[in-house]
């Protein structure tokens, strides 16, 4: 509906048609958000534009695990409160946002940019797996916990990946699959329940 | 929950905290939008916040009606097949596009720019009345539809016009009150305000 509408100017056709590029906003929406800095201060416009500019510009990324970062090493791998022989394989530096955001692992992360996945042309050498065989010989790593989507392209990288390693003394584990925390039974899919039931965790009265 | 991340980067933090300024848009929609950009090509990137910016230097205001325009006149108020004896007042440019999307209107605008509002300190002189009645006058117009919000500052703006007018013979109407009570034009869905113009009653002082 939206579509058919003559805008009164060329300048807010385009405004209306390039903010909806992004991600979950149609046309509705970035028509709202064009009136909007309409009606904003030019600073402030400026600011925000800078901020996505800036975006492609100043972000790097950590030589070490791939991370976004404003500097070489991000400041997970240079804290020293992280433990560097535990290291969390990702696919991509967003699941880092994620699981940071539990505030349940101490260790530090690698981000391999994808997944093997060979009917999108994906192949383990377009992945940083060279570079995570490296640091796993190299310094020394005890652990490596594979944080993958449960799919058929997170199970092959893992598989590959536990391959690539398997005279190595590491230890390797992958995050738990289960019905989620509070969840309730009957909204759970099978096969999530059917995996939770075979990757069952003794029970005792300490566990909450 | 999301408040408490530690971005990765200052560059990220920024960008997510000025997305979020936008309407409707949360920090978990931000951060979103800023993984997209981070992935987008950097012409893009470019085009998008260019598409921003001209918003605030290239975008006009007809000098006629006061709706935004890239030309000193506007399109609608430059096209030979409107209607220039049919005013329909409007509170702001974005009633135009609501109302030009419904098709049923031929005639031309009149941008208030606002509605008198004592509460906020807006009176009639804040807004483009004088313009207005000018336009009436000179110009031999010879019906006004009054589009403004149903609710108390709409009602008292059309109140105030009507009076300023009452010596003149032009015929006064508003939109239907087909439209919730207190609600706002660009919410309403097209047939109800394309049938409230159709279906616009006249406008006198005993009307409420």
């Amino acid at each position: 509906m939206i579509c058919s509408v003559n805008f009164p100017s060329d300048t807010i056709e385009k405004a209306v048609e390039q903010l909806s590029r992004f991600p979950g906003i149609g046309k509705k929406t970035a028509l709202r958000m064009t009136l909007f800095l309409l009606k904003e201060q030019k600073e402030n416009v400026d600011r925000m534009s800078q901020a996505m500019i800036d975006l492609k510009t100043k972000v790097r990324y950590c030589s070490t695990c791939g991370n976004v970062s404003d500097a070489d090493i991000c400041s997970i791998c240079s804290s020293v409160n992280r433990n560097k022989k535990l290291i969390c394989v990702v696919k991509d530096f967003q699941d880092i946002i994620s699981i940071e955001n539990t505030g349940q692992f101490s260790g530090v992360y690698h981000v391999l940019g994808g997944v093997i996945a060979p009917m999108d042309g994906i192949g383990p050498d377009d992945l940083t797996i060279d570079q995570l065989l490296l640091r796993v010989r190299e310094q020394g790593v005890e652990e490596l916990v594979f944080a993958l989507s449960a799919n058929m392209e997170g199970d092959t990288t893992a598989f590959y990946i536990s391959r690539k390693l398997e005279d190595s003394s590491v230890k390797m584990s992958a995050i738990s699959r289960g019905i989620a925390v509070g969840g309730e039974l009957e909204y759970a899919d099978e096969i999530t329940l059917g995996r939770s039931i075979l990757n069952r965790v003794p029970y005792s009265l300490n566990t909450q």
